[in-house]
């Protein structure tokens, strides 16, 4: 058989076509929808074969997306092998999860090395995610799935002893903290490199609200480089390879809606150890619509998090926040930017919550690191006040490509309030998609900026939030949106 | 956006194209494996989304597998939009299930309705059958489910009140009793309008078997023809809408090998509800590498069938079987038929088991319909004896198109004994493999033909069974894979 590349992109999902008149298809038994195993170059691919019935084909070709080429190292006509692909033997362990039993660590260990190296569907995928959301899982097995994830991929090494890290579990929009706390910790001379990641469904992440006012791009040597001048970075960290296993996961809890604390705990986990951290500060917003809904579910996580991470050999300690309303004023990669710049300028704009959660966060990771409760929030908060944080976060910039100011949308609208009243709630979640409906985060200046927050009393006809747009289409679509739901920020008797 | 016929075929799934550099996609911010909403004519399909990257579409075209097109009424480049899907609401009572709770009838009727109408992903069925497989099923559960899966299907309906029918569960290969069942039943004046199935993953299906002596792909009007004359008939189900939620279910349990006894009774009970039968038998057979592996299994299987099926209104046995080794001596669609002739014909070529289980069968029913045990056995008997089913069961054959006598294989090879010894066991999996890749079930006349029985004695070199196929290719092929696996027949010391 001969390899042929279709214009297609699958996402990453392993997919491949065959004459439905192909001899070999029809010799071997394969069925649409069967599982086969492509060979070629000493590489194997398990993938998904579905049928072309036209002319698509020859009938000695394999139909292969494009990018599915290249993890073949395979070229455009180029000779390949199918066959039936060997049983997976670490499914029978997928099985004996969702019937009840514990999984041991060498179960676990074939489970997620055959995910990382693609050899299960999106099926089996999601047999094992509701496995482990419907049958108890214990401490240990977390941590055995932890170290199963951080095997599976790269593991990042620095110099220093110490590597300070920080994570949000689950979004509130605007909780842009990671630039301040870098800047504070990295000032205080400790390591910090910090790898973010981009938006997945949020209309933010911490890489594109940075890359407005610095290149993240950076590949490992380019990171270590700046890590050794400055102590820390802000930068994106799609193109490691860390954890691979828990990328695919995340793709099928997301599809699905459903998680387990354990795969959360193993996926946050796995990626700081991978990413050579040593000391690890979660903040975990807690409200009704944010992840975590309540504070029973906070402490449960916490403990999790906490005898997990040290079982695995880290200093860990997990924060709870308040997670009822968004953090700052702007939502979207730029207006969070102009945020960040003016909590770290001392500007009277700077919002007072994102400049609070900021110096807690690095008052927290100082204090992790040995020093004591009231000298941490001290030395935080100096480095703050002095500058000594604004110009090292200006060095990071400039050592990560150059500094560059964070850009202002051209068309913005008003949502102002319908009548009188006290401000009770916001939904955090349609307020994210409010900014991606406006242009966020393909659009770096676009998204919201918020008005006022909870508690606050407001008169009819006073802006509430301000939508930002780069084009008039979008800034239309997300304000037809935006009044439709008119309870997105809800309102009280005055 | 206009509809592109793509010449791929999907097996089912429903999956769409959009180019990389559509507009549509863009704004409204469809991801590649995003689930999206096709409209067109009245008509709405729920798909995956995947990306046309080069010229195989324009960018306002939505490429659309050509089977799926028919779903839509749609022809190559007429109008469809494409759009969000409304979050599918049923999907948190597969959470729910997920994580422990009890499910409502209007919940699974919820969930079973969105799956028959192709409104899950396979992710969001292999969850749900996760649940199923996770959780406790309590028999009202079960029941619920059975009623939910009739309920999104069509019924089919028959003159006669009592309508006789029966179902084996798990497969045993050449466990062919249903042709010889029917003629008896029949010819005893009862009704039994027996809709088969094909071969999925076994080497033969009763409709594969019954085409090689008549027609069997009958419409309903047809099929109501040749009951209303012969009382019985032996067709293929496929071209009837029966349970079609049972289909995509079992597709994803056989993708997954999990299965629970809840989903089994429900898939059984609805097909058999939706055919209209009024009293059923269901042959359990039960072995170790048969589907029921032991006599526990096979009593709680039992009891739940008989409970949730007399509570869905059904006069319901279950009888279990030897599952130890395959029935009769033939495996493969036209082997299978010669047993079962010679069984009907009274020969003695006819193999003793296959004539016993099926004279027990049909006198099942018999007593399951009113008859005493002893009557109901004599009855079955004589009624096979005297050339009564013989004669039936050619009258059936002339009514659904005309009898025709099963062909023989071109090619045949023996595999001997290796060395003399005792029959231990039969490997049924393994055995139907061989019988697949000889040719079974495409060309009817491949398979195998056994020569032993358990407990028999045999020499060194004496054939073991013969292998029959339709070209030297899949003889060749079958051949290498049963030597290879010389333990298919286990060998004890004489």
């Amino acid at each position: 058989m001969r390899a042929r590349a279709l214009p297609i992109e699958t996402g990453g999902e392993a997919m491949v076509f065959m004459h439905e008149d192909c001899p070999v298809a029809r010799s071997e038994g394969f069925r649409a929808r069967a599982r086969v195993e492509i060979v070629a170059n000493g590489h194997t691919l398990l993938a998904t074969l579905y049928r072309a019935t036209g002319e698509l084909l020859a009938d000695d070709e394999v139909g292969i997306p494009h990018s599915l080429l290249d993890r073949l190292s395979l070229e455009d006509g180029e000779e390949l092998t199918v066959r039936h692909p060997q049983p997976l033997s670490s499914l029978s362990n997928v099985r004996g999860k969702l019937y009840g039993h514990r999984l041991a660590e060498p179960g676990l260990q074939a489970i997620i090395s055959d995910i990382a190296g693609g050899r299960y569907s999106d099926v089996e995928i999601a047999a094992f995610v509701s496995g482990f959301a419907a049958q108890p899982v214990d401490v240990e097995e977390t941590a055995a799935l932890t170290r199963a994830m951080l095997a599976a991929g790269d593991r990042m090494q620095w110099p220093a002893d110490r590597v300070m890290d920080k994570h949000c579990v689950g979004g509130l929009p605007g909780n842009r903290t990671t630039p301040i706390v870098v800047a504070i910790v990295a000032a205080a001379g400790l390591s910090m490199p910090k790898t973010s990641s981009r938006a997945i469904t949020s209309p933010a992440g911490t890489a594109d609200t940075m890359e407005t006012m610095a290149p993240v791009a950076l590949d490992i040597p380019a990171m270590q480089k700046v890590v050794e001048r400055e102590g820390g970075c802000i930068v994106w960290g799609g193109s490691v390879n860390l954890s691979p296993a828990d990328d695919v996961l995340i793709r099928i809890e997301r599809a699905l809606d459903i998680d387990s604390d354990a795969q959360l705990v193993a996926s946050v986990l796995s990626k700081k150890l991978a990413a050579g951290s040593t000391h690890v500060l979660l903040d975990l917003p807690v409200g009704p619509t944010a992840k975590i809904r309540n504070s029973q579910g906070a402490d449960a996580l916490t403990h999790l998090l906490e005898t997990v991470g040290t079982q695995c050999g880290l200093k860990i300690a997990a924060m709870q926040t308040d997670g009822t309303q968004p953090v700052g004023r702007g939502i979207g990669p730029a207006l969070e930017a102009h945020d960040v710049l003016a909590v770290l300028g001392n500007k009277d704009s700077g919002p007072a919550d994102l400049r609070e959660r900021a110096l807690a966060l690095a008052a927290g990771l100082l204090e992790l690191e040995g020093t004591s409760r009231n000298d941490a929030r001290a030395a935080a908060t100096s480095l703050l006040v002095e500058g000594h944080a604004e110009a090292k976060f200006l060095r990071i910039c400039e050592a990560q490509g150059g500094f560059r100011t964070p850009g202002k949308a051209r068309q913005t609208r008003d949502i102002v309030a319908p009548r009188p009243g006290r401000i009770a709630a916001f939904d955090n979640r349609r307020l994210a998609r409010i900014a991606k409906l406006a242009g966020a985060p393909q659009r770096a200046a676009a998204g919201i900026v918020l008005h006022t927050r909870v508690g606050q009393m407001v008169e009819r006809g006073e802006p509430l939030f301000t939508i930002h747009s780069e084009s008039r289409g979008e800034l239309d679509y997300a304000y037809t949106y935006a009044a439709r739901n008119e309870d997105v920020v809800r309102m009280e008797a005055p």
